[in-house]
């Protein structure tokens, strides 16, 4: 065997005060390294050499300053006797004014603001960081701010894909959510409903349910760094949602407090008394009002009954047309439930390194490079339940001509899934972008819509595009694009990534399936939604929100 | 066997014209009379004799005429040229001045309007009745009302239960929607939805779903004389809702009319785009704008495939436990399921007849009377989830003591199920008076709810009260309560009626699980949602209909 060369892909957490610290995904000290395989392929489909991965740049490893960046949106604009009352409100400890923090609070995790931080471009940032210790607190912040009329941005976990952390060129303060208010404070077995403030993370979440053998139902790629209100207010979806709901489904009631009052909706589990306020509520991502307490539906989790499945399908035609027949047949949902296109799945086999034996089984079976399309799957209820449900999906996948993996290919991928993001560093230290984009779609739109915009994004040189389908309703799914290439300047890559969000629009995709909207798709919003809907949502934002401080800027575009 | 007294029940069509036509429930030569067994209870339980059920009163035969009554609500106050505007948008043929057509069309099925037609008071009327052809027409009419400050209000099947037929005092026009605009546009079989008109009535949108193997789902009592668009802006249930969803569930993209323009929501099956305007326009009871088309979700048909079940368990506690106990298991969910206090059993039972070798055996088994509670359902998915479903419901009821009593019951009730409300207008010729109302509620706050509403119903001397369960959810279910009771003073009735409302109020009941508010329910709005959610509905409300023209009264005090 010849040596083979491995890029010095880092392994130490970042430095404290340094701006990787702020955009590198997931804890510190945590780190998943493009593989073998991956290295391979990104050498392959860009024309790179070793030499191309020996010299990492722009790794983001200086302090922040902000003094020496002089942007202009970083000058403080707060008054000082502001700021004192501040204080007096959550006390001293709680409220920060250095350049670190409010660099950090004002940063989610896009592409584009991993590599602007790694040139040190620092965009609008908070006056002052705010930490609350409870909704009396939240209360009080909001109501001094609507009176002095200071712009108030909102951060759970910060893994915004939106840019929905970053406040407006007003700034005014960033309300961190996660730091004290993030207590799940009541199950009640009865109702299966738990109650949990807005800021509690979503794996403490599932952790705290799972000891009394109860689970969430939620587990989006983000699970280690979302809150369960940022679930709610950007209308989330985790990756068993075929089965348990998204999160606007998954809620029973919620507490928000807005500029104009406090308010808990009703628990119960359906009404007929008028437009449903607790629907009004979900997405509204901090523009109406802070959400600081949820009561989620919680369901029993009995992991040992999960039956896996996976299938190689023919064409990405069939496996489309089993997924909806699967969805349509009137045999319960699976929980887990992911199609990916050809080019996802050739580069997955490749990655995961499949056996020879089996590519060529594959291929005498019809499952060609390039055509074959994987499905992944769970069923997670009763285990009886579970049981039919996979042998009915198992009968419906071969009769659109797929051939049974076995449980395997789910479980490993079961075990990475919230990884992946990992790699985001490695890739952008040796300036290779791997960013995704997401919309919904009906049917019988789906396949116009992938190829529309895969086309677009195929249409640049050297740009890997992979797309799954991976939320399914009995009316359409969503598809997710995954997109790679060697980019590391921040403009052509806004270009190129806004290219992308208008070709969903025009191929006539939603805007988002589940990362909301936040200042990224904000400029979308009225010509996607139209004047009319537009126009009911800004009313509900000026009765909430009449001076305009919640997050502006967010959704509705300034 | 001795000759058995049967009272006169009316076998004739009411006569054209007549208050009885307008008041008389479902199709005119319809009729459904009370069983021996109804009777007999009656005269038990109400100290009757058959003297008491020889002479019918307040039947109701006389003509409509609006001048005899000089009600001041019943005075014209359009203008000429009004009329003459309106007839040039719809024809001559398509509005109605005349005394009977204003009377029909401002009359729902409450048992309070019915007392009161037969006794010939005539509460508000509309000036004109207005049946648009097509939504063009209902635009030039809400864009006219809107400028000449005419109130507007709707009529879809006229099933309303809540007064929401009614006009305000400030009368205007009334706009019939099922008269034209009453059609299936299209069934789109990729996505499994059918576009159809807002004024088609339950019964026939299910036919010609029938026809193509699709059901809509939703399949209320009022099935042969309600709409889908009233079905979805009432947010009503149907009884199977608790598989299929209830009517909020069950739409996927809607067109309104409304002062401020006309639009459609998007077609997607999730959305992660903002508040959904798609849910805020639901249950919005024409206060918005007038829902002209909508874009249902429908469900592969395979009546064949149903498997019904039923059974007897010893106490309402267990089939209260047993229900949510299938709830939440995780093991899909059924379509229809019913469970009955012992009250309602126990009359059930009587009833229909039950054997006594059956009911000896059931108090040999622990199923006495008055402590034992009837559970009906049936699983309506594909074959084997059905099959699978109906085993663990038995398990589930059989730990639970309960009895199985085979498909048998549950056959029987879904043949007479549309026919119960036939028998008003027999008892009420004989001066008793049978009603419902309705809420929903958590799990733990059931008990609480079912016995306090109870309780203030068996406080009136004489009077029956069955209730039953049968919409389900695993965080909880609605309960709905039948009133009989020996009454024909609509204002005796009004207060009994009214202290019940505020009963389930009280008790923590949702003022209505699936009735909607209407103008019955509109003086609790407020107190039950809370002043802040109030606020925000008025907001809508002000925002589509800055003038007050859209049915104003139902929904939001005037």
């Amino acid at each position: 065997m010849t040596a083979t060369f491995i890029p010095d892909w880092t392994e130490k957490a970042p430095k404290e005060g340094s701006f990787r610290s702020i955009f590198k995904y997931g804890a510190p000290n945590k780190f998943k390294h493009p593989s073998h395989g991956w290295y391979k392929m990104l050498k392959d489909d860009f024309a790179l050499t070793d030499a191309d991965f020996t010299t990492k740049h722009a790794e983001g490893l200086e302090q922040v300053s902000l003094e020496k960046l002089k942007h202009p949106q970083t000058l403080p604009s707060l008054y000082p006797t502001q700021i004192t009352t501040l204080k007096t409100i959550v006390g001293e400890d709680n409220i920060a004014l250095d350049d670190y923090s409010r660099v950090k609070y004002a940063y989610g995790k896009t592409a584009e603001e991993m590599m602007e931080l790694r040139i040190a471009i620092v965009r609008e940032v908070p006056d002052a960081v705010v930490h609350p210790r409870n909704k009396l607190e939240v209360q009080k912040i909001v109501e001094y701010c609507n009176q002095e009329k200071i712009p108030l941005y909102l951060f759970g976990g910060g893994s915004s894909v939106t840019l929905g952390c970053r406040p407006g060129p007003r700034r005014g303060i960033t309300l961190v959510m996660a730091t004290h208010m993030n207590k799940l404070l009541s199950i009640n077995e009865t109702n299966q409903t738990a109650t949990v403030q807005a800021g509690m993370l979503g794996s403490a979440y599932e952790e705290c349910l799972n000891k009394r053998n109860y689970s969430g139902g939620h587990f989006p790629q983000s699970f280690e760094c979302a809150t369960v209100g940022g679930w709610v207010v950007t209308l989330g979806s985790g990756q068993a949602s075929t089965y348990y709901g998204d999160a606007y489904d998954l809620v029973l009631s919620q507490e928000y407090v807005t500029p104009v009052g406090t308010f808990r909706t009703l628990d119960y589990p359906a009404t007929a008394t008028g437009p449903k306020v607790n629907d009004i509520m979900k997405g509204s991502e901090g523009t109406y009002g802070v959400l600081v307490e949820v009561t989620m539906k919680i369901f029993r989790s009995s992991p040992a009954n999960h039956r896996r499945f996976s299938f190689m399908f023919p064409s990405w035609e069939a496996a489309v047309d089993s997924s909806r027949e699967v969805m349509q047949a009137g045999i319960g949902r699976p929980a887990i439930f992911r199609i990916s296109d050809p080019e996802e799945t050739d580069r997955g086999l490749k990655l995961y390194g499949i056996p020879s034996f089996l590519d060529k089984f594959m291929q005498w079976k019809g499952l060609l490079p390039m055509k074959r399309c994987l499905c992944l799957g769970s069923a997670e209820g009763e285990a009886d339940f579970n049981q039919l449900l996979k042998s009915k999906i198992k009968k419906i996948a071969r009769q659109h001509g797929a051939l049974y993996l076995s449980e395997y290919p789910t479980k490993k991928w079961e075990k990475t899934r919230y990884q992946e993001p990992y790699m985001r560093e490695d890739l952008g230290d040796y300036g290779i972008v791997i960013d995704t984009l997401e919309a919904a779609v009906t049917w019988d739109n789906l396949h116009k819509l992938h190829q529309g915009v895969r086309t677009f994004i195929k249409s640049r040189a050297r740009t890997m595009c992979m797309t799954h389908a991976s939320h399914f309703y009995p009316q359409g799914t969503n598809l997710y694009f995954i997109f790679i290439t060697p980019m590391s300047d921040p403009e052509e890559y806004r270009k190129f990534q806004r290219g992308i969000i208008e070709s969903i629009h025009q191929h006539g995709g939603s805007l988002s399936h589940h990362h909301g909207i936040g200042r990224m798709l904000a400029p979308w919003s009225e010509k996607h939604l139209g004047k009319e809907q537009m126009a009911i949502l800004r009313t509900l934002k000026q009765h909430f929100d009449p001076n305009n401080i919640m997050n502006p800027g967010v959704f509705y575009e300034l």
